[in-house]
């Protein structure tokens, strides 16, 4: 993961990616800290980011998926 | 990291450790969602933790420091 750009998340388009960025979500390690937070509830995560950003569930899912195997393989 | 609890973790004690749980940090990677979140920044985390759960300076940083570590090493 190291410092990439929240940018090139599957799901997070330039669109919803620069309100992330607005928010301090620049980085995906930042992002996926609030997945952590979430306490690796992808459900939850999908809900918090079509409600706070307006994400598609389709493109928030692709998100949650990614979170969830980086986790999976690495924590 | 896996699923250990919080209360493993350098600098948390059993009764700031329960303050913690009480909020839903209950595992150790819940609490390296917020170190995420806050960006890495070390102290923030510290001063968050000292902040929102009395947890001294000193206990603080050693939290700080392991979840540090375990970002460089792993992440």
């Amino acid at each position: 993961m190291g410092d990439k750009s929240v940018l090139v998340l599957p799901g997070i388009g330039m669109a919803y990616g620069m309100k992330l960025i607005g928010d301090g979500y620049d980085k995906a390690y930042v992002l996926f800290g609030k997945y952590l937070v979430l306490r690796k509830n992808k459900m939850q995560f999908i809900f918090w980011l079509k409600q706070k950003y307006g994400i598609s569930m389709n493109h928030a899912t692709n998100t949650a998926n990614c979170f969830k195997e980086w986790a999976d393989q690495y924590m």
